[in-house]
This record gives structure tokens, C-alpha cells and sequence, in this order.
């Protein structure tokens, strides 16, 4: 795929918003231009064949070991989290300062730790299983996950936007970062996969509910998952409904 | 714990390696000065108590979910990757280049994966509960681990190091980077917890044999082993010497 030199190329799977639905937030967010790869028609270039080409290393730079891949600048970036921080430097979606970098990548890090644990919690034993042949495995895991892990990673990013005292709605700082954004689709993921989880502990989430309305109410963002760019949630990607997996439903208030 | 600004503030598990020797290599391997503050004795402000009032959020800066943790300049950062990061950038064990940095972050977090996955060979259910809990799936998750996902990470180095022609026996560039530290201390861990899955894949990975014999001859990285500031591997941290998770010995060649 050869695009001109200011428009992104993102490599990920079709048929699944994925980590690729992360970087997807940061281009749209910033009215960046882009090309999603697989979804072009293969006679235009697309279609899983120039991914996999990457992942073999025929493509410029670094060869990278999994999707999602941005290709810009005669480059190819992996890594999820390393992608945002990459475009958000670039767009003004962090600060220019190091050390706030640092924390902005900090945090985007717990997020991608977070939602390793929710893949994990279909597949505990190995990606090259499918979810039938883990099941048992995955009832275990989740158990802990939903009970233990889960209100763990929230506890947190909601201490750490109550702490950010004159940020308004942010996690960091006063203005919109990626870690906002990539905040918000693990809780627009969250609410997919473990609606009940969710709603047990929502209640002591109040700065993370209200930065999940704001970053749906931008404009960019609304217009964008209002579009057929936009792919809903399924059993294909990280975020899947497993009812058997989410424990309990909330007791009745 | 107060230090003076040019002094680093390292705060880890005491009695592992763990995901602090990352930090600490960087660190040796510029010789920055840095106190190691859960190894100091308690009446000097260590113990493992003052990093548990950062996790509490009464540190400055940021709060951080887990170890490590390094404090500097007024702020607390957090995860392995991006303290290494953050640390190269200030000493030179990484180009200035926005796009390097991102390739060399890239490599970072691919290790991080292998690290996570090593350490969930002996905790694939949950990380609150002990090895003895977990054995039976365990076993499981290992046998995937040694036959499918080993190789394929460290294959994946392989041919980084490959397609980096001029770089020596550097993983990205031509001089030394906190990445090749990195993958020096995992070929390390992995060395003492998978010796018979490494030794059957190892004639396959001459570069990176290459480099880990090379960081190793580093006369601060040599200085510091050989120091009693450097501990060995043991089953409390993410490389655990578990033989029934190690497969079966290298055939007789």
C-alpha cells in the first residue's frame, strides 16, 4: 500500500474493531487522514494479503510481530499503545513536556495490561485455542477477573481521575489525551462483554462514567461511530458477551 | 524517600529480579545514580513500606497501579517500557528521532509480551493465587508456551536483528539501546527458567546469542553482576525454574 507521505496506512484485522479500534479513535479524533487497509478492496490494495506481507517483513522499516500496524513516513509502527502515543505527539493529543508524555504512556500501558486480562479472560491458555477448547480454563480465570482484577484496574483509573483535580473530566492534564480516548473504548468494551461486571461497580465510577459520555459527545467521535467506519463489538475480537463469564447479575436496588 | 534531582528513586520488590532489573540495567549501563529504596534499610527510608504509600497515591506525581516504579523530577512513572524509555531518552540509549523512539518502544513492548507470558506459564489463572493453585493449567498454558509462542517471540528477535544489517549485534541501529538490555535480561530469565526449550531453539538464534554475549562483556553491566546490588533468579519473581513446565530435553544431537 503506497499512500502519500501525510496520509496514515493502519493494518489490522478486518470484522473486528480490536486494539486497531484504539488507533482508529486517535485519527478520527483529530480529523487525521488515513487508510484502512484490510477493508479497501484487494484491487485497490487491500484485503488481508498486504498485512500479512508486512508481518513477514516485506514492508518498509521495522518488521512488526502483530497487528495493529502504522505504516507512515517510511515506517511501520506496532504496538497499540506506542501507535497512540506516536500520533497523539504529532497531533496534539498529549503534551510536548517528557515527563507528562511518560505519564500519559503510563497510564495508556495499564490500559493495554487491562485489556490483556479481558482477552484473557476467553483465552487463559493460548491464543492458537478456540474458546470451546479453553472453557473451563476461562470460567476460572474470569471468575477472578470480574471479582478481583476488574474493580482493581477501575478503582484505579478512577483514583486517578479524581486526583487530577482541575482536569475536569481528563484523566491527565485539562485537555483531551489519548489516554482519554483509549479509555474510553475499554469502557465502551467493558459494557459490551461484561455488562454485569460493569454495573456492580459503575456506581463508584463517576469521573470514568462522565469522561465515557464526553469523548461519545465529541463531534468527531460521534460522527465517526455513527458511520460505516465504525464496527460494532462481536465474538470475533477482545471485548466478546459471554454471559457465563460475567458472574452474577447486580443485586436489585 | 527524598533524593536529590539528579538521583533516581527506584522502588521494587526487594529479594527478585522481577520487572525492576529492566529499569536497573538501564541504569547501571549509564551509571546513573539511583538509590534503590526497598533495599535500603528501614531507618533510611526502605523497606517495602514506601512504595506502598506511592501505590497508595501518597507519592508525588501520578499514582501508579504496580512496580516498578521510578521517581524523579516530581513525578512517579511507572511500567517497565516506559521507565526504560523514559530513562534512554535522558542518557543516550536511544536515537532523539520521534520515529526511532517509537520503533525502539515497539521492540520494548513486543519483549513486555514475552515477559507477560512467561510469567503467566506459572499463573494462568490468576496472579492472587499461588503456582500450587494453578498447576493443573499451568502445565497446560506452558505446553503452548515452550512449542508455539517461545519460539515464535524470540524467532521474531531473530530476524530483527537479521534485517538490521549494519547494526552489529544491535537489535535496532548501530549502537547500543535500552532495547538490547532488554532482550538481554529476558534471554537471561529465560535462560534460567526454560533452559531445555531454549537450548532446542537456540542454534537457531546466532544474533541474539550474539547480543546477550555482548551485553554481558559490558564493563558496567559485568561490574554490576559481579556487585551484590545484582540478584539472582528465583522462584518469586517472572522467570521460575518449574522443570515440569519446561518440556522435554533437546534431543541428543
Amino acid at each position: 500500500m503506497h499512500t502519500p507521505d501525510d496520509v496514515y496506512a493502519l493494518y489490522y484485522w478486518d470484522g473486528l474493531p480490536g486494539r486497531g479500534e484504539y488507533v482508529r479513535l486517535v485519527l478520527e479524533a483529530v480529523g487525521a487522514p488515513y487508510v484502512d487497509v484490510t477493508r479497501l478492496p484487494k484491487e485497490e490494495g487491500g484485503g488481508h494479503a498486504p498485512m500479512f506481507a508486512l508481518l513477514r517483513g516485506e514492508g518498509p522499516g521495522l518488521r512488526p510481530l502483530a497487528p495493529p500496524v502504522l505504516v507512515h513516513d517510511g515506517r511501520a509502527i506496532a504496538q497499540t499503545a506506542n501507535i497512540c502515543a506516536y500520533l497523539a505527539a504529532r497531533h496534539g493529543l498529549v503534551p510536548d513536556d517528557p515527563g507528562a508524555q511518560a505519564e500519559a504512556l503510563q497510564l495508556a500501558l495499564t490500559i493495554s495490561d487491562l485489556v490483556t486480562e479481558t482477552h484473557d479472560t476467553h483465552h487463559p491458555i493460548a491464543k492458537a485455542l478456540y474458546y470451546e477448547d479453553q472453557k473451563v480454563e476461562a470460567r476460572r480465570y474470569a471468575e477472578r477477573f470480574v471479582a478481583e482484577r476488574l474493580p482493581k484496574f477501575l478503582r484505579y483509573f478512577e483514583a486517578v481521575a479524581a486526583a487530577n483535580r482541575d482536569g475536569g473530566v481528563h484523566l491527565l492534564g485539562d485537555a483531551l489525551t489519548y489516554v482519554d480516548l483509549s479509555m474510553f473504548q475499554t469502557l465502551e468494551g467493558l459494557a459490551y462483554a461484561f455488562p454485569r461486571a460493569l454495573a456492580r461497580i459503575e456506581g463508584e465510577l463517576p469521573r470514568l462514567m462522565a469522561l465515557r459520555g464526553h469523548v461519545a459527545a465529541l463531534p468527531r467521535i460521534a460522527a465517526y461511530r455513527a458511520s460505516p467506519r465504525c464496527r460494532s463489538f462481536n465474538e470475533h475480537g477482545i471485548f466478546r458477551r459471554y454471559p457465563e463469564l460475567d458472574g452474577e447479575p447486580a443485586p436489585a436496588s
